[in-house]
C-alpha cells in the first residue's frame, strides 16, 4: 500500500498555516509500515482539486484528504470526490443528530449550512468526530482507498488515531510488524547525545535510530521491523539497553509522555502534593501541570508573584531578602518555595524567579534563573540556571528544568 | 504567473518535519501577487521526483524547489532537473571558492563530496547562500521559471528574501500592489460569521475575503490588488467598513495581534493593573498575559486556587459560599475576583472557576464556567459560560472569553 496525502485549503497556499496535518498522518503511517510517496496541497477550488485527485489516482492506492469538510461554500472536498467517483452524498443521521446536539448544548442557533456537514459519500464508513461537527469517512473504489478527514488538527488527529489508523490496518491484513519506541531525554544537547552514540547511529539499520531535537529536549525514535512482534520488541530492548547504558542519566520517559506527565505520575504514585510560586514563568508550571487530567489530587495551586509587592505581601518573602539580594536571587527562590508550600498546605513547594527578558533586571542578565524546591522535612534545594533563547523559550526551559530536578530529587 | 512549490526530502514524507518552507515561500509570493496553486512533497527518489516535475510543468509557470542540494548521495534535485531539462551541471567557481573558504575557516577537512555542492545548472542565475554551502539557482526554459533553493530554513529564507523574490519581481515586470489586512473576531462562530457576510463572500473578487477559524477565533483576510498603494488601501477600507457594520461587535484587532496582546495594550493605555484568581485554567490566563514583553507594568500576578482549601485559606473565599454554592458557582467567582484584587493590590481582579473535564464536578457538567471581573468602584460582574471541547480547549476558550469580556467592559 502506498499513500498520498492531499490537503485542501487556500490558507495553506497563502502560507497562513503549515501543513502539519500531512506531517502528523505521515508519522502515523510510517509506524504501521505504509509508505507515503507524495504530499499535495491544493486550494479551495473544484477544478484544481479534481485534477489533484486524478493525478493521485495514478500513483497511490491510499489517498487521504484533510480539510474542506466544513459548513461553508468553499468547503468542497466531499462534493468534488463524489463527482470524480460518480457517487452521491447522503445525510448521515448519526452525524446530523450530533450536530443538532452540539447546537442545543451550547445554546447556539444552528444555521442551515451546518446541515451540509452531515452529508457523507454513499457506501462509506463514517469516522466519528468527537471534537467537532464534520464527520470523516473512508471508502474503497477500484482498488483505491479514499479517506476524508477534517482540517482542524484538534479534530483530525484524534479521528485518525482512533478510527483512521484502525481502518487502514484492517485493509493491510497481516504484514511485517513495525514497532517503534521513542526515548525522551532532557538536560543533554542534541550534538552531545549524538556524539555519545555516534557509532550506533553510523551502523544502524534494523532497528533504525532517529534523533530529533526541540524545545530543550532530545528524542530518539527506535524502529524495528520483524514478522514476529516478540522479535521486534526484543530488538528494541537490546538497542535501548545500549543507549541507556551511555546516556540513561538524561532519560526521562517513553513515547508521548512529557516531563509534566512524568512529574504528575510520580507525585501521584508517592501520594505527594505540590504548590508553585512563579515569577518569570507567570503561571506556566502550574498551567502545564493542571493541563493533565486528574491533576486535582496532586496540585494545590500556587501564587504567581510577578510583582515584587506580591512576593512580599502575598507570599511573605521578607523585605530584607528583597532589599538585600533582590527578587532574582538564591535567597528569594528559597523563601518563595518554602512559603508557598506552607501557605498552600502542600508536601512540596517549587519556585521560579529570574529574568525572561527582553531587558536585564536588577543588573542580572537575561536567562538568569533561580529555582527552589522545598520538601517537608528536607533541606530546601536551590538551583541556579543560565539559559539562552527568547522570552518564551527561557520560560519553557525554566519549568522543564523544574520538572527535571524535582524528578531527580523524588527518585533518589 | 502561477507557482508550484516542490519540496524534496524523505524526512517530510516520514513526518519528521513539517513543510514550513512551502508556508514561508507562499506567504512571500502572496505579498508580491504570485498565485500558488499547488504544493508538492516528494522523497529523495529520482523517478518520483522526475514525475513530480513533469506534473508541475503541466500546471505552473514558476516551479520552486526546496531541498536536495546538499553533498550526499540522496541529494539529487539539481541532477534530476538537469536530466528533465536536458541541461549540464557545471562547476560554479564562486560557489566552489566559498565552500573551500568555509572549510579553511573552520579548520575542517573538505571531503570530495562537498565539491558536488558547487555544481549548478548551465545558464542559470546563481543565488548566493550566506548561511550554508549549497548555492541556489534560477533559470527560464520554454516559458517556465525554475528556482532551486536549499532545504534548511535558515539558509533558504534569507536566500529567498534577498535574491529569490527580487528575481521573480523582475520577471513579473510591472508590479501590482497586493495589500492584505487580517480582521480578528472572537465570540462568534465561523458559520454564523459567514452567514452574516454571505453575500460579500459570494461576490468577492478584488478584494478577496478569506475566512479562517481556529481555537475559538475567526479571522477574515482581505486582499486587494491595484497598481496604486493608495487605491489598494482604499479598497480594503471600504470592504472592512461593510464587514465592521455587520459583525464589528465581535471584532477585536488586526493582523498578528492576539486577545492577550490587545488586553495588555488596553491596560497599559489606561494605566490599570490586574491580578487573577484561577481555578480550572490553572494559571493559563496569567501565563498568557505575562508572555507579552513588558507585562510587568500591568500584571501583579495572582493566585492559582486549584484546590478548594487554597480558595478558602489563601484567597479568602468564605466557607459558607463553598459549602452552600460550591466552588463552581457565581458566588465563588465573585469572591475570587474581589479578593484577588485586594490581596494583590491591583485595579482589576479576574477569576475563573469551572469544570474543564474529563469528569463532572459538584454535579456540574463539563464546560460549565463562571468568570468574575472586579474593578475598583464598580459592581463586580460575573459571567456564566457553557463551553464545549476537550480539557485544553475549554481552558483556552475560558481565558479568551476572560479577555473578551474584560475588553468590552474597559471600552465602554
Amino acid at each position: 500500500m502506498n499513500a498520498e496525502i492531499i490537503a485542501v485549503g487556500s490558507e495553506l497556499l497563502l502560507g497562513q498555516i503549515a501543513n502539519t496535518n500531512a506531517q502528523f498522518i505521515s508519522k502515523q503511517l510510517a509506524e504501521i509500515g505504509v509508505n507515503v510517496f507524495y504530499h499535495t496541497v491544493v486550494g479551495d477550488n473544484g477544478t484544481r482539486l479534481k485534477k489533484a485527485i486524478e493525478t493521485a489516482q495514478q500513483r497511490a492506492n491510499l489517498i487521504i484528504f484533510t480539510g474542506g469538510l466544513g459548513p461553508t461554500k468553499d468547503d468542497l472536498t466531499k462534493e468534488t470526490i463524489a463527482e470524480v467517483l460518480g457517487k452521491q452524498l447522503v445525510i448521515h443521521q448519526g452525524a446530523l443528530d450530533s450536530i443538532e446536539d452540539y447546537f442545543r448544548q451550547t445554546n447556539r442557533v444552528m444555521t442551515p449550512n451546518n446541515r451540509k456537514q452531515a452529508l457523507v459519500l454513499e457506501g462509506s464508513t463514517v469516522l466519528f468526530n468527537h471534537y467537532g461537527m464534520a464527520p470523516g469517512m473512508a471508502l474503497k473504489i477500484d482498488d483505491i482507498h479514499y479517506m476524508l478527514l477534517p482540517g482542524p488538527p484538534k479534530e483530525m488527529q484524534p479521528m485518525f488515531q482512533k478510527f483512521g489508523q484502525a481502518y487502514i490496518k484492517k485493509q493491510l491484513g497481516k504484514t511485517e510488524r513495525i514497532e517503534s519506541r521513542v526515548l525522551r531525554f532532557f538536560g543533554i544537547g542534541e550534538s552531545q547525545l549524538e556524539t555519545e552514540i555516534e557509532d550506533l547511529l553510523d551502523r544502524q539499520s534494523n532497528p533504525t535510530i532517529a534523533p530529533l531535537a526541540g524545545d530543550g529536549e532530545v528524542t530518539l525514535r527506535l524502529t524495528a521491523k520483524h514478522s514476529s512482534l516478540e522479535e521486534a520488541m526484543k530488538m528494541l530492548d537490546e538497542a535501548e539497553k545500549e543507549i541507556q547504558r551511555r546516556v540513561g542519566e538524561y532519560f526521562y520517559g517513553y513515547d508521548d509522555t512529557s516531563l509534566y506527565a512524568e512529574l504528575a505520575e510520580t507525585l501521584k504514585e508517592k501520594k505527594l502534593t505540590i504548590a508553585s510560586a512563579e515569577s518569570l514563568t507567570g503561571g506556566l508550571f502550574s498551567e502545564r501541570l493542571t493541563s493533565i487530567p486528574g491533576a486535582g489530587s496532586i496540585t494545590r495551586g500556587g501564587i504567581v508573584s510577578y510583582h515584587t509587592d506580591v512576593k512580599e505581601h502575598c507570599l511573605g518573602v521578607s523585605h530584607d531578602t528583597l532589599h538585600d539580594y533582590g527578587a532574582v536571587s538564591h535567597q528569594c527562590a528559597k523563601e518563595m518555595a518554602e512559603n508557598v508550600r506552607k501557605l498552600c498546605g502542600s508536601d512540596i513547594g517549587i519556585s521560579f524567579t529570574g529574568v525572561a527578558g527582553p531587558k536585564i533586571q536588577e543588573g542580572k542578565e537575561v536567562g538568569t534563573v533561580f529555582m527552589g524546591i522545598a520538601i517537608e522535612d528536607c533541606p530546601t534545594e536551590v538551583f541556579h540556571l543560565q539559559l539562552s533563547g527568547d522570552r518564551q523559550s527561557i520560560r519553557t526551559k525554566t519549568v522543564k528544568y523544574g520538572c527535571h530536578y524535582l524528578l531527580r530529587l523524588l527518585h533518589v
